[in-house]
């Protein structure tokens, strides 16, 4: 690992125990093996690590839609796989920390166009699956842009932030049954129960 | 109006324009028109009141539903119209009061399963509306309950409660959107487009 990945590394980890307010540049320093001089090099306070743990995640997210993107398996499959591995990530940022509400509000304060950065990278990555399933003639889908973001609404209710944890938390079961219902709606299913339903 | 009726009534409006905190029960029965003492005839405290007035709103719910399913209209029609109905009632209840967090957390303390009560009817509306059109042929559903469910997880995100306002309040515009493309899917023009593009 690179010196500001190491930083960064031990950054998030103390947040993430400890919350921001609690946490030194020293003991980030310290963590990450380097003396606090250096730190400052890097990064001038605890803002520019919030900053920086943030667009960690928006670099890993990126990532995670190049390699779905680029497994051997057909669009629904894909768009399962990726939805269900957001569905845990943003579970696990907000359960996995007591802290997670003051890291959440940190992070829209130095940040305020964190969640709709979040919302533009998973338009693009829904839109980009679903034309690949138009090529795979996976998907009957006149415009894959459009419903692409009827889409993210439609499962946006279980991807509420850490500042809006509803009283009953959604489940991965619940987020799944919307999904496969699109599959089944972009897989001409409901042609099909149509057609039945004419010859009937 | 009954004298149990102007008494809701009238404590909707105080706990509306001062909160709930703020409101007397001498208050609430002169603005009814009573003597404070009648008034504890019918209620015996405040959290009666905020549980009537809670049941209230169930109930024009309910009259809502049996207004909308009573008109004469295609299902799809019904359907968009129940619900931008529930959207500007919930819109209105979030903003129309600088009390709207503390009315919420009140009502969600004497009636804790309030929001599922709502889902539920919410539920039963709209599978009722989706038979409806099986009947009228408009749309082609094989399990209405089942697809009922899937629309109402895709448009929660439309509904927040005052307890989890989101930064930027969803719009009636992105709503309708997402209800024309279930009703587009219902209708089977989807359908049309598959065979649109077997033909080609």
């Amino acid at each position: 690992m690179s010196k500001p990945q190491r930083i960064i590394e031990a950054a998030r980890k103390r947040f993430r125990y400890y919350g921001i307010q609690k946490t030194t540049m020293q003991e980030i320093a310290q963590d990450a093996g380097i003396a606090v001089g250096t730190l400052y090099l890097y990064f001038s306070n605890k803002d520019e690590l919030v900053v920086a743990c943030a667009e960690e995640f928006v670099e890993h997210h990126r990532a995670e839609v190049e390699a779905i993107l680029a497994l051997r398996c057909p669009a629904d499959e894909k768009l399962r796989k990726y939805v269900a591995a957001r569905f845990r990530q943003a579970r696990d940022i907000r359960s996995n920390s007591r802290h997670a509400v003051e890291i959440a509000r940190a992070v829209l304060r130095v940040k305020p166009d964190r969640l709709e950065e979040e919302g533009l990278l998973m338009w693009d990555a829904i839109s980009k699956i679903l034309k690949l399933g138009v090529e795979q003639r996976v998907f009957t889908i006149a415009n894959p842009a459009d419903d692409a973001k009827i889409f993210l609404y439609s499962i946006a209710f279980f991807f509420p932030n850490a500042l809006n944890e509803p009283r009953v938390p959604p489940t991965e079961e619940e987020l799944l049954s919307v999904v496969n219902w699109f599959i089944g709606a972009w897989k001409g299913q409901r042609a099909a129960a149509k057609k039945r339903s004419r010859e009937l």
